[in-house]
């Protein structure tokens, strides 16, 4: 279990007993530290240790490509009601923040990375955030096990280009009003992604856009930022009917 | 525990055991029914069961105001990385679908909702979604009981017109790293949150609206929904640096 | 030329000479009414002769489909600098107001619209407008005549299906410098607008989308309106280098 | 009259007569150059004689704070249905890209700039622009005109700290269904403009935010941009009834 380390503007994440030179002096984590806990460098300057919360891992995890935001993990998670217990199929990995973001919240998953490296990337990540016992990170391509995967997912999230190819399989795939969660940057893939939802026979399809921004908040006023928020990309869900 | 039972274009919310008679027969729910399975009526039709997921709360609890909406629920859960086992304090209830959502991703929720009657009705709610063992609501002041509740929270999550009176206590109720979410309908409003949360010493304060749309994939092309989705609330996040 | 006069919470489009029996008394129009009198019916309510604006082109134009919206209009407006003594063309016409808007802001321009009842109603509304002189409504097939039109528009703009047609021209139909804007609903439709404004030799091909909304300003605060407001089109704009 | 000299890649503003040395060799431009044609430098390089539009002014009016950029300036201008003919009262002028736009579009316009020495930088930008008959730049500050200005004019527009104090006069200065224009890029100073002008009787007040989003085209498919766009202000419009 890894814990970040915040004192005098510094963030160091750290195992338990393991050993790190700062500018401060030297930070030894003790072996039963525990969140919460203030640890002194040799020199005297304080750490608080911090559990890792869900944006601490977009920050912290190693990247094997640009990491799911946290308001697309969020909106995934809103609007297909994760919950402890459920058991998810997720098709990219990649960096893998979605995955430990709903292993964390109690889902147990089965997640697939097409490339061997980045999938155990992935799985390192899962050891940080601390739920590798739940979410299994597996080097493959999802749409070659569909046979095998067939059963009771209560909830298929995909960011892969080749979503269609697994949408067509969602009814075989998804419990009775279970959740299909799409991630595409592009419209084309969108629309794709909608008619192959509803050919299969997926209701409550939508595809959703999300546009955020910053308001700022200061001496002259109150207003949306200037600098603005891009786009991320559009979120397709669908549900089975039966 | 209630299911969905789902079944020619209609939808029943019904409790193990429980009876209803339906223009397509008496539907006799068996008191150990489980979600996936197909109940039939006196008549032959059948109803399948299907657990309740997250956007079901949002359409099936019984309503004491206008219910937090599952993208903005997301939006709470993905900004602070809710997960299993994080102690979170809520105010104020009302439907209760932000607690119950909370609830379910393994939180333990303590609620406060001033109204005793919405508050019971918030319970009800709780017991609907499965969570009464771990989403405590309680009847009454969030602001008058500051002292007591003071101890590790994981998040403080608070929809009141007088949110600023808990959010200059935040750094006393929230565990290092903890964070605070806060919807706010108005831009005034949200401006004081936010100058209230600087003042308070928290960090990573940020407040964010969300515009979220519908795209429209039809025979002709592919665009944005005519029909526009309004404002809902502005979202005001920040942290615990301790 | 005609007014709207205005009295008592009603609006009536009227031209000079005419008469009106309305509920409050007849209302008959001197004919050397101007902008700013008022004119009282027989029973004595006095009605003020207003001249028409821009916006009230948009809600008092005979329609012939879904006129282009003020916003829209100005974006075009803006984005294209359109100014007194500009030439240009125009296609498909519909209801008008985007022609009569330029006609106004003393533009010259040619418009094409297919249906010739819709090209009709349309020049009816050039007149009601005042600026028949200016906007010439030709029924007919802008893309047969290309070869005649060629010469030297400072501005093309286009709300047709078949734009693409008309866009690959673009370098022939415009001066140095002179803008492209076209209109289009859909995704598709938009991509394939700017491709072709690329391949074309067009410069500074840019394509926006614009969400506007409406602020309430209320007892309780300031927020976004609940109500949204949706998509209208994209507008594609483009530049001929020389 | 000024013109912009394009060619490989350069854009030159110059007026007729004058001469620049540049890479490329010396630019002689003739004395009576004209909109679309082509001059030699001494080297043989050919440059393009465009006359300025819209955007251009955005780009090449000498600055003196931000100047409103072509789609706001274009929302005014849609929003009001500026014409031929109009005057116009704007207030502050700044760099002076609105009065200009409107100044082209035939309005007459008289603007106030409370500091000089960027008034005298505005009557220059006029010049530029072709159009310093018929816009009056006034050194000054209007709210202490208020009275003598009291006439009709067809439309104010107003990008200044204190458009209230102008706002309340609204009705004396402003013709029956003249159009009040507003930019503002605080919501608190949005929100007073809309209280003092339903106090001042004036009619169809609303406040707009507009976000604008570039789509980017591409060989993967089409998104909306990724580098976001910023907010800008808000615009409030409002009618005089009478």
């Amino acid at each position: 279990m890894a814990y970040l380390f915040v004192g005098e503007g510094r963030e160091y994440l750290l195992e338990a007993g393991e050993r790190l030179e700062t500018d401060l002096g030297i930070l030894q984590v003790p072996d039963d530290v525990d969140a919460g806990e203030t640890v002194e460098t040799h020199l005297g300057t304080e750490f608080v240790a911090r559990a890792l919360r869900g944006p601490d891992l977009f920050h912290h995890f190693e990247r094997t490509g640009a990491p799911m935001m946290p308001r697309d993990i969020g909106l995934v998670m809103g609007h297909t009601g994760v919950k402890q217990g459920d058991r998810v199929l997720d098709a990219g990995t990649g960096t893998g923040v979605l995955a430990a973001s709903l292993g964390r919240a109690g889902a147990t998953v089965v997640t697939y990375e097409q490339d061997p490296e980045f999938a155990e990337v992935a799985r390192e990540n899962m050891e940080l955030a601390g739920i590798a016992d739940t979410v299994d990170v597996t080097a493959g391509d999802v749409t070659e096990e569909i046979d095998e995967l067939a059963g009771e997912f209560d909830l298929i999230t995909l960011d892969t280009a080749d979503a269609p190819a697994v949408v067509e399989h969602a009814p075989e795939l998804l419990t009775p009003g279970g959740f299909l969660a799409v991630y595409s940057p592009f419209v084309e893939a969108t629309s794709e992604v909608v008619k192959t939802a509803r050919d299969a026979g997926l209701e409550e399809v939508e595809s959703l856009e999300t546009i955020q921004r910053e308001m700022d908040v200061g001496e002259r006023g109150t207003r949306p930022s200037t600098a603005g928020v891009g786009h991320t990309g559009y979120l397709t869900f669908a549900r089975n009917p039966v």
